[in-house]
């Protein structure tokens, strides 16, 4: 195991109601005046925003609005918060949404803490200060709820890019499962899809000796496996979205991936997708992650093989463990696609024709230095070959 | 899943060498006059003492030493810590040690912040505020380094009771395995059996719809059962060191026991062996276990069949289950035996008279109220029953 430093001070308030304390969270963690950051739909129409509306007017808080975040949050909205943040004194963000709500307003709380371009943080340079930002998540997929992760899409070049920081880790988050209950099918199999990435991403090592930890990932996909498809089919399931919420959140606060490499090359090459196909991150990675591993499979084929054994339940083959490796990543696919992921690129609304440009964005633009990859590293051809094999 | 808060706010710095860094912590943390508490023996002779002074020197932090902690940490020395801290105008307790130290620097901490007797903490007040308290581990077992919780006995009529309260997380903990690998192979099987406990104490739960939390424990169980021996045979075996410390953590930090009911049953009728034998806490358990599982196991014989399964590996009898229940306890057992724990009362320096009275203090000593047990309610009478078991 390698060295590491782990600190997740998120406060985490779980459960059913929970959202009418969100006046008294920001409160206790020193807000007075607040950013409340939002999408839109939904969250007006369940009257979820005017129940957290009224929980921050009940605690005394001050609050100043910013609605119209969309998914695969865009640069324009960080740079109106920013501003806002700025001119009106804010002291705290709430974001009310999923992980696009929260990683604007991650983004909005790096650059109000800082003088340059909040963009530079997305090439690059860690985040060390931050407005305090608070959270009631409304769908489990991204894990920002308890990450010091965000991702944002610049409008110039359309490039999606993270960046992490230990002042992004939310101070405090809200985790009612009755909230996810209002989600579309499809909705909750993205955000499955991409909490199974998040630990894949982890997963996907070159570090030995790493048995807690590729067990508490095993664990966590297990745990998805099972109550997945409980939700997708019965949107109203309140336990499986709460075993989701609580597996979402800890797949992606690192205490299952630390002192370990971990890959993300999936994210890499589907951050391409989203960004010039405005698909969902979970559905891009839907198509993405079985081409991925198909394609790396035999750098550590024993690697593929456990996962297939202990996650997916496939018989180990000892005299050929490739085949075991192959059958387990047809069992995600399998899986993926029996709670409704599209299978290939152009169910994704993607063309061939893409390919080349996607590849080079993904290797090198935005000041990337031509390869990606923490298990296997891939060239521009290498992720070409990658693109071709989603067709 | 019930309703929770969680809240773990702890700065883990896990690795080797790391504890050079624990005066940069105490001051990143505030710290200025550390109170430095520790056992006695092996700190010293292996010049890790000596090491943490010298790094609170490098940091500029003025130091008071107290120590002379003992297994299962009693009372008087708190006592004296709590003077000390008033007297010296202490700001940080920085505990050099296992369980016993961080619990005995916790009590301090406690008694530090607080005008009346510390001991109330151990009657059932909760903790709102301690001094802070910072770790250098020395043993995987307590998972104090990373819990609310503390366990001290007083030494008036020798009850060994707990106190809780988040006031009392340490700050942060230094975690480097190398520093556990001068322990005997009975104290690292002590360790990993109280590892195993604090995982069964949170499984045996009565809330339903678990599986998140569930697969947890059973992760970090499997990985103890691949690591625990290793590190029993050899001791220098820094990979699986590093395993056992951050499994012994997430162990008992309770992310894998939230949203549920929980027990303890184990744990209470140990600690009238270890307050009146002084066993260490873990050998205690080894006896204790089997015994409470085998009574409670009617309780819900396919939760027992279910761990029997996943992670002892048993074959399911779906004719009788009742019997693949039987056999996950009979493997726990083996499984203890082998690591090199006792496996009987008389083993442990027990004695069959004292068992009317060690469960009459269990039940009603120090203020409880006749009964004890989250997955079982057992009177005296049971845990009397169970004692016998040990036999």
């Amino acid at each position: 195991m390698e060295n590491f430093t782990f600190y997740a001070p998120t406060y985490f308030v779980f459960g059913k109601d929970t959202e009418t304390e969100a006046g008294t969270y920001v409160k206790r963690f020193g807000g007075t005046k607040v950013l409340l950051h939002y999408g839109g739909g939904s969250v007006i129409r369940t009257g979820l925003l005017q129940r957290v509306r009224d929980s921050l007017a009940a605690a005394g808080i001050d609050s100043v609005e910013l609605g119209g975040v969309r998914p695969n949050p865009r640069s324009g909205l960080v740079y109106e918060g920013i501003a806002l943040c700025k001119e009106e004194g804010i002291d705290f963000i709430l974001a009310v949404g999923g992980g696009s709500v929260i990683d604007s307003a991650k983004a909005i709380a790096a650059g109000g803490a800082y003088d340059g371009d909040f963009w530079d943080f997305y090439t690059g340079k860690v985040v060390e200060k931050a407005l305090p930002v608070g959270t009631v998540l409304t769908i489990s997929a991204a894990g920002s709820e308890g990450s010091p992760d965000s991702v944002i899409t610049k409008e110039e070049g359309m490039f999606k890019r993270g960046a992490t920081g230990e002042a992004l880790r939310p101070w405090f988050s809200i985790l009612n499962p009755a909230l996810t209950q209002t989600l579309p099918a499809y909705q909750t199999a993205c955000g499955v899809t991409d909490i199974l990435a998040h630990l894949y991403e982890r997963y996907l090592t070159n570090t030995k000796d790493v048995e807690v930890t590729d067990r508490m990932i095993e664990a966590l996909m297990l745990a998805m496996i099972q109550a997945g498809p409980k939700a997708v089919r019965d949107s109203t399931d309140y336990e499986s979205r709460a075993n989701i919420m609580w597996a979402g959140m800890m797949a992606h606060n690192n205490s299952c991936g630390v002192g370990r490499t971990q890959d993300w090359t999936s994210h890499d090459i589907e951050h391409e997708l989203s960004a010039l196909y405005d698909c969902a991150h979970g559905a891009g990675l839907a198509v993405t992650m079985p081409a991925v591993f198909t394609y790396n499979m035999q750098h550590d084929v024993m690697r593929f093989a456990q996962i297939a054994v202990r996650v997916w339940g496939c018989e180990m083959n000892f005299a050929h463990p490739e085949e075991t490796a192959k059958a387990g990543i047809e069992a995600l696919r399998s899986f993926l696609i029996s709670i409704g992921m599209p299978k290939n690129l152009l169910e994704l609304g993607g063309a061939e024709a893409d390919i080349e440009k996607m590849a080079h964005s993904a290797c090198c633009g935005n000041g990337r230095d031509g390869s990606i990859g923490g298990f296997v590293k891939l060239t521009q051809k290498d992720v070409e070959n990658i693109y071709r094999l989603m067709v």
